[in-house]
């Protein structure tokens, strides 16, 4: 199977999604073709044995082939006497982190044209991608969360006890993130956030809290479970930190939380998985409270794809590829219309 | 101002939104553009005087030019000593109902290509086009709406009491829904909403339950609303009434429910349009039960844009067109990629 992986794109996680992609060569055994999306949208091909960073930083990136979508998948113009050339694959990878990748455009994009693909489907993107929906979401489906309040752009903000987490509802990696101590100190956070989002979402901050990863799939219907791993962080993980995170490829050390909780961290996957997130592979992080499981986030395009995580990436990628949910057939009939202009005599 | 219009999709509402579109050439003052999604999505350029339903019911609509998108908009293909077309136009109406247009894609495909349009953005469409998640959503902005009860394909249905209404979550105009009043219709119920999609919701049917709409938008950060309207209705709307309700062009007649009911669905409104909605002209719909307001559903598209419900919706719609929510800029650096290459010494 011959992957196709589209990466970079309009995002605050641009840069990351080049290392989780480049990552990929270390653990996917399949023929990979790199599908770069540059800050303005435009595609370039390029070349897997000499994909490298420093490519994209310098803008060296340019001087490769241009790739254009088109339905059924991607093609380089040709030249007035050539045809344009298609790019074959068999799947693609959405594996641009943040904005395009994670909030739906880019699973959209593909969908229009008809491209297949792993990754979440833009309702799974929308709901994983803003804090406020994914409050909402855990919540339909039975899975705790925290306390929070909701604020959009000019309403009157009250925390009821600090310290207190604030966040942008719609961005990932920490990004806009701010711990706040005092009443003093949740103006400028709001104004950092703000920068960056026009809605925020605030939460009592818990120290120490102990945070529990697990990620997984379903293949033919069957769930698929990574280990549950308790990742290593600072107060909360900086970008930096977590920059470093995404070109992850050795294995991570399993933890046993007991019967009890281990299952109830499964449980909670399987509910938020169910049937939306179909055709991805996904990590959900969470909180443990006296031992009580509650939702942090979910990553639908999780650093490296959580590569580390599971036994055998590769094998289980492949499986998932292989078995992409299908859309439904939705017939187009012209029934109504041939009745209506019967009636109007046209 | 110069309208594209984009109609048709991938959608069990293709054919209305038809009729939708043409509907608009009675109520736009502005020069129109109509650009047609066909079955297979491909775009084609419908010229403004002749278009009719009858083209697209006979497939006569493929002898017009075959429009392509790119960065900026749309084109058409020149030949080997021409160049390519741009299409010229200042904002585009997604006009496409129920999938595609409504469900996110077409929203998504939009903003890929930079394109400034009238519709809700792909977050707001993934809300309002899944009614799983457009509860849990008014749950979170704290409207009411009737209690109800979520399946999965495989899951064990059981329902309290009957009569009870099951919908499959995604799609409109009443597609696949049924009134079910004993046990033993239950099973054909879901095997027919079952055919559609493969989540369904299940609420008490309210028999004679007084519904109302109110559509709405925002300019420069005021609400704008229309009348509120009591829609004729049968049981419940079946797709061959709501087909012809799509063509509706002349004034609807506004109820008044008083001042704390009117208000009551306006603030319903307000606070389910929010920031997530801007940019688009919307239609929602309330029931009141014991002088309660619950949300029914939200119109994101809704059919002929409830033009009628607004007093001159030609200066709203080109005021809503004016004034688009612009997207936060995104910064691209190279930051991280240029520390992690200075660490690693390559």
């Amino acid at each position: 199977m011959k992957i196709a992986i589209v990466f970079g794109g309009v995002s605050f996680e641009h840069e990351i999604s080049i290392v989780s992609s480049i990552a990929m060569k270390d653990v996917l055994n399949n023929e990979l073709i790199y599908l770069f999306l540059d800050a303005s949208r435009d595609l370039y091909h390029i070349p897997t044995d000499i994909i490298k960073s420093k490519l994209f930083s310098t803008g060296e990136y340019k001087k490769f082939d241009k790739v254009f979508l088109q339905k059924g998948g991607f093609y380089k113009k040709g030249g007035l006497f050539s045809k344009d050339q298609t790019i074959h694959y068999d799947v693609v990878l959405n594996l641009s982190h943040g904005g395009d990748g994670e909030d739906g455009v880019l699973s959209s994009v593909l969908e229009f044209y008809n491209i297949p693909f792993v990754a979440p489907r833009t309702e799974a993107c929308v709901v994983s991608s803003n804090k406020f929906l994914t409050k909402g979401y855990a919540s339909s489906v039975g899975v705790n969360t925290l306390d929070y309040k909701y604020f959009t752009k000019g309403d009157k903000v009250v925390v009821d006890s600090f310290p207190a987490i604030l966040k942008p509802v719609k961005l990932g990696s920490s990004i806009g993130v701010s711990i706040v101590k005092s009443q003093e100190e949740l103006e400028y956070a709001l104004d950092v956030a703000y920068e960056f989002d026009n809605a925020v979402i605030i939460e009592p901050f818990i120290s120490g809290v102990k945070e529990y990863n697990l990620a997984g799939t379903k293949v033919n219907g069957e769930f698929r479970f990574s280990i549950i791993e308790e990742p290593q962080k600072a107060e909360f993980l900086d970008f930096d930190k977590k920059y470093l995170d995404f070109s992850r490829t050795s294995k991570a050390l399993e933890v046993d939380l007991g019967e009890k909780l281990n299952e109830e961290i499964k449980e909670s996957f399987r509910r938020l998985y169910n049937t939306l997130f179909e055709g991805s592979i996904i990590r959900c992080d969470f909180f443990v409270v006296n031992d009580t499981v509650y939702l942090n986030e979910i990553n639908s395009i999780p650093g490296s794809m959580a590569n580390y995580l599971f036994q055998d990436f590769s094998r289980l990628f492949n499986e998932v590829a292989s078995t992409l949910p299908l859309k439904k057939y939705i017939p187009i009939t012209y029934e109504y219309v041939n009745k209506i202009q019967a009636t109007k005599g046209k």
